[in-house]
Formats: structure tokens, C-alpha cells, sequence
């Protein structure tokens, strides 16, 4: 496959646009009552119209059989190896929580559990205590000062919050105080390198504060750190394919993904009508939308099949918002499958259409994940989703003379 | 694509079990009398089950174009690349014949030959004598002692035979003695690296011993020596994906290509029905059931069409015995293609199902070349196999957050 440096050589600056909508948890799989998936029960006619005026196929993010988190879904789609470029799972909660990091910052993700007289620990997660005694909790634990570093905890969700810890010359190579298991202590924090010495101690002076302020909160009585990570350094889609991004996205994690690929992130009212038409206020000023439906997957989640369905036929309803700006491509796919019967993440290719003036159509006349098995692009990584965007944008140069 | 590390990462422990059957060479080609491949030509209502409630699609052994020996067919249906992963010519013939090797033996393929008063060699294969001459020879030459090394040889087939040599501190990189043409002597076996000059000296000294007590012997008055390899250490199935396989299988070679990936390897009556009954013999013990049908490809290999017909039958008519069995995957595939009208292994990619409860069923409704073609795994590499299949037993965690 063509490398990210190779395809970048051959991108050319254009006008024509390309609008990327991701419909989060897309791929189904078939409800047993009626042998239907979630896209084949939902009525799409305009999505239809695009796949049988495009080109199909089912996208697979990572490799086959490989269930992908958002991450690694979304890296994929905006063409970033999701097997090279990793995202530590300290910065992705607090991209989750839309916090507002610093280069330099080291995040962790925290976990509040409970231990015994003896230091060992009995519940990894603190028997599960609501979001609201978590921000508590954080609240007691930002008091803590220590010389050379602000320490900043901010609650995620139940038992979770983050750490992220600000200052002059951190580093992020430390291992985890979580051990995994019941029935042993925390874990020093360790340094994975001479460079991350200091932050470990700085690390493990925080955790020794945050166990004396919490000694007497019962059932959250102690925390344990993982995933320490600092924000990536990813070239920009700027820089790579001569875009210029835009996001139009309400969750915070989307949001943050977006950012870090250099995009611009924006914002319209909350619902799926609405988001739809914050594409048309940007869409002058733009030519890349990602435009990102997190209620596929919530629905998908939930394991509410019937939602799902309604959700991707709301979606279709506002497409002709997208398609009356007439953006030269349009793509629509999803950063991985959630299927209701699940209730989870899955390994399925997602339905994947393109469609521009020169794609080359295939017999593919309804949007769903039968018919897109049958298109013409086949079942194909998700990282070529850019060079064919690009392509059918006419925004690549010939490889080669 | 996934190291084999990353998804070895990936893997977790379950009770889930996993039915791999192995039709050897099972893909063909159409008889030109009739136009239908060996699958099309034979009732298969098993088969065709469950291709209408599973994922098919067409497995490439190596790479497009190539014909896989049994080695290589076979490491890729485990998930080891065999493009990376090599089995010495030595080894696969000492496997052949079900040797018991021990770490640390060479093994090196042999041929009698026929050479002339002054050494050269007219023919490669001393005239195909009969398996019967082939072990008296090896019988004769076994009475060899070479002082620091024990010479172990078993005939194979024909003018084939098997030398093992066992000892301390031998070393297999050694070039070949058989130039490979007529009218050339036989050439010295030539260390390939400092390590293997004692054990290039001792096979030469080996040579010497067979040349004069070959020499009133006609044709077979010479020895050729190739494959000089030993055992591989390849990282077992357990270690990998945290499975607990078991073979059935019946043929020394497919035994011991999976007990090199750390497979159990256990046996039936040999008859096609026999081999899936052991299946339920050893069922509740493991999670992986490697069940190898080696007939298809010796009906294949002999031009044998309608043999190869009726065995595809048999096997579909015993398949119930495994389909009762409720494992929670059963894929069904070959290593290679061996079509009757070649008479040989081919470099036709294989058909390939892949039955299970959330396997996202496509529109294949029979098991065929022509029907899999169209399936919505497409035409894919063998290496994705073990991917699809535990991530259909549920025993992949999610890639990244």
C-alpha cells in the first residue's frame, strides 16, 4: 500500500470538495425476528439514491476480524495508520472531556478503587460510584499542591477521572499503579526511561497525597493511574492531502480526534437536522467536512434496534441538506459496525459508499451491508477511503510519468 | 496488516470452540466435459447449510499466482505467515514419515542416484527404484558410525530417504550435494556459516561411507543430500491465542505440521466418517479442532475427478457429526486448490465458510469456487482466517479505546 509521504507528494491544491459523513456504529447485523440488519430495515432513500449514482463497498478499519475502538475507527478514516499512530489512553479521556490540553502534559486515566487495612485492593472500580461523588471526590483531590507541577483532576464518568499533570520538562514513559487484579496494592508508578524519572516521583507523591485525603471516604478510598500520555504529534491533513478541515461534531471525544488530525472543530445545534445545517455555514470557507452522527452507535449500544433504524433514517432525511451543496464527493461509512444485537463495537465492515461525477458506478442500488458486499470497491481497508476521495476530487497527481 | 504479536495482544481466554476442516486441496477446476468444478459436481446439502448461514468467500494461500506446498498451505490457515515462517525440506520429510525428531537433530532430504565410473551423476533418481530397494539400502547404510554423531536413515518413498544426524552442537547451515544437474559429481557439503564446519565435515564423512558401501549397488550407487534444516520454534497455538488445539488427523505430515504450532494430534478410524467421529471423542477437552481430510487432494493429485466427487460427498455426509457438536465457529476450506484436470497442486485461491452466529451472513446459498467468488469475504488472504474466526468465538478484545 501507498505510504501517508508517498500519497502526500501527489496532492495538489483544488476547489473541489469532499464531505465525509460518519455515521458512528454504522454496520449491523441482522435483527432474528426478521433476518433484517438496522440499515436494511431503515428507509433511505437518498443514501439509496447516492449508492446506486456511486461506488460501494465495505470498509474495514483496522484488519479483519479486529474489533476497532473510536480511535483507531476514526484514525483510519482521515487516513492515519491506525496500527502506527497510537493515542495513549490518558489523552483520549481527556479528549473525551473535551479538556483543554497543553503540549507537555502528561494525562493518565484514573480510576477511584477501594482497599483494605492492608493496602490491598478489593474493588478495582470502587463499587461503580456515581458520577456525581467522583466529582466530589476531584474536587477534594485538585487541592493538592506539589512544587514543580500542577496537578489537575477533573471527573469522567462513575469511578473515572483524569489526571493530567502540568509542567516544565514531564515525561509520559511511566507504567501503570494499576495491577490489574485484586488482592494486591497499587503499584509505585515506574519510569519506562531515565527521562521520565522525575514525573514518576512527582507521580507517586500525588498518589501518596491523594491516599491520605481519601483514608477516610468509604467505598472510594484510593486511586490507581494508567495510560500516562502526552497529545501526539500528528501531521496535519493540512500538511498531507492540502485540506483544509473542517469538523462539524457535538461529542467531545470526536471533537478532540479531529483536532488532532488539525482540523477545525465547530459546532451546531444538537440534533441530527441541525448538525447538518452547520455544514452549510462553513461550507464557503471549507473544503473537508467531517461531519460525525454519534446516535448510530449510542442507539447501537443500547442494543435499541428500532432506534438505530430511526436514527439512520433521520440521518437520510437531512441528507438532501448535504447534497443540495453539491460537494464534488460525498462520502458516507462509519468508523466501525455496532450492531444492536451487540450491544458493542464489532469486527464488521462498514457500509461504504462514494459518490462523485467520476466514480464509476457500480450494480449497487440500495445502501445496505448485503448490497455493499457486492460493490465495486469490495471489502477494503478504510485507510484507501482518502486517496479515493482525493482521486474522485481530482485533488492527486499522477504517480509516475 | 496485524503482526502476530498485536493480535496475540489481543486474544482472551473463553470457552468458545472453534472447528477448522481442512479439505485437502479442495478447490478445482471445471471438467471440460461438463463445465462444474469436483464442488459443483457433488451434492453437498451439508456444505451448503451452512454457506447459507455463513460468510464465504475465496482463500489465497500465500500471495496471488502461488501454488503453496503443504507447509506453507497449511501455516497460513494457522495465522503463521509463511512467507516468514519456513519449514526446512529436511524437517517436512521427517515429519512425512512421522520421525521422532529431538531439538537439535539435522535432517537433510536424500536421493539415491546413479553416477558413472568417473563420479558423475546420469541420473538424479537412480532410475525411481521401489520403495521396497529404497528401505534394504537405508538398512545397509544405518550400519555407519561416525564417532560424535548418530546417522539415522529411513527411507521415504522411492529413491527418497531421510538422514537425521544426532549429536551435540551440530549446526544445519550447510549448503546442498546435489548439484541439481546431470554430469556434474556430487557436490561436497559446504558449511554456510563457522558454526556449521564441524557438521559439514561429519555429513561429508557420511557421504564418503555411503559412496563405498553403495558402490557395487545398481543404479543406486550414490547419495544426493538437500534441506539440510532443523526443527523450527515456532511460538504454539496456546501461547498465541490462548487456545488448546487438537488434530485430527491421520497423514504423518498434516500431524506434524500441528504439532510444530504446539497442537495435540490425535487420531481415528481412517475412514472419513471415523476421523469426525473422534472429533466428539475429543471435544470437551479442547477449543480448537483442526480436522484434516487429506483424500480430496490425492483424488486431485491422481486425476481422479469423480473420486474427488464422491469424497466431497462423504465428507458432506459426515459433516452432521460435527455440526451436532454446536461448536460456536466451524470454517470449512482447503490449504490449496489440487483440481483433477491438473493433477496437481494449483495456485487457485480455495473456497472457504465461515458459519457462526454473528458472522454477518451474505447471499452465498452453495459451497462452490463460482458461488464463494461472490461472497462477502471476497477473495482474501488464508492469513485473515484466524482473525475472523476468534473474533466470531468472541475472543478478541477491542483494538484501542
Amino acid at each position: 500500500m501507498i505510504t501517508q509521504s508517498q500519497l502526500s507528494q501527489l496532492c495538489i491544491p483544488s476547489a473541489a470538495r469532499i464531505a465525509l459523513l460518519v455515521m458512528d456504529g454504522l454496520g449491523g447485523l441482522p435483527h432474528p425476528d426478521t433476518g433484517e440488519t438496522e440499515l436494511e430495515a431503515a428507509r433511505t432513500p437518498n443514501l439509496d439514491y447516492l449508492a446506486k449514482n456511486g461506488i460501494c463497498g465495505l470498509a474495514e478499519p483496522i484488519s479483519p476480524g479486529l474489533t476497532p475502538g473510536s480511535g483507531p475507527g476514526h484514525l483510519a478514516l482521515f487516513g492515519y495508520d491506525p496500527l502506527a499512530f497510537t493515542i495513549g489512553r490518558g489523552i483520549l479521556e481527556a479528549l473525551g472531556i473535551d479538556f483543554p490540553l497543553r503540549a507537555g502534559d502528561v494525562a493518565a486515566r484514573g480510576n477511584f478503587c477501594t482497599i483494605d487495612d492492608e493496602d490491598l485492593i478489593v474493588d478495582r472500580r470502587a463499587g461503580r460510584i456515581s458520577t456525581e461523588q467522583c466529582a466530589r471526590l476531584c474536587q477534594q483531590l485538585s487541592a493538592i499542591a506539589i512544587p514543580g507541577v500542577e496537578c489537575l483532576v477533573s471527573p469522567v464518568e462513575g469511578h473515572r477521572f483524569l489526571l493530567v499533570m502540568r509542567g516544565e520538562g514531564l515525561n509520559p514513559e511511566l507504567d501503570d499503579s494499576d495491577p490489574q487484579q485484586l488482592g494486591l496494592p497499587a503499584k509505585d508508578v515506574s519510569p519506562l526511561s531515565r527521562e521520565a524519572i522525575r514525573t514518576a516521583a512527582l507521580a507517586n507523591e500525588w498518589v501518596a497525597r491523594a491516599k491520605s485525603l481519601l483514608a477516610r471516604s468509604r467505598p472510594a478510598n484510593m486511586v490507581l493511574l494508567r495510560g500516562f500520555s502526552r497529545l501526539p504529534d500528528f501531521p496535519s491533513m493540512t500538511d498531507l492531502y492540502k485540506l483544509h478541515p473542517v469538523a462539524v461534531a457535538t461529542y467531545p471525544m470526536y471533537r478532540g480526534l479531529a483536532k488532532l488530525v488539525g482540523m477545525r472543530v465547530v459546532d451546531g445545534p444538537h440534533t441530527i437536522a441541525g448538525q447538518f445545517a452547520a455544514l452549510g455555514e462553513y461550507f464557503e470557507e471549507h473544503d473537508f467536512f467531517f461531519l460525525h452522527i454519534k446516535q448510530t452507535d449510542s442507539a447501537g449500544e443500547d442494543g435499541d434496534f428500532i432506534r438505530k433504524v430511526r436514527i439512520i433514517e433521520e440521518v437520510d432525511a437531512a441528507m438532501p441538506q448535504l447534497m443540495d451543496l453539491r460537494p464534488e464527493v460525498i462520502v458516507v461509512t462509519g468508523d466501525h459496525s455496532t450492531p444492536a444485537v451487540l450491544k458493542a463495537h464489532s469486527w464488521h465492515p462498514v457500509p461504504f459508499l462514494l459518490h462523485a461525477q467520476f466514480c464509476r458506478p457500480d450494480e449497487v442500488t440500495r445502501f445496505s451491508e448485503r448490497t455493499c458486499a457486492r460493490g465495486a470497491l469490495g471489502t477494503f481497508p478504510t485507510m484507501d477511503l482518502m486517496p479515493l476521495a482525493l482521486a474522485n476530487a481530482r485533488r492527486l497527481n499522477k504517480y509516475g510519468a
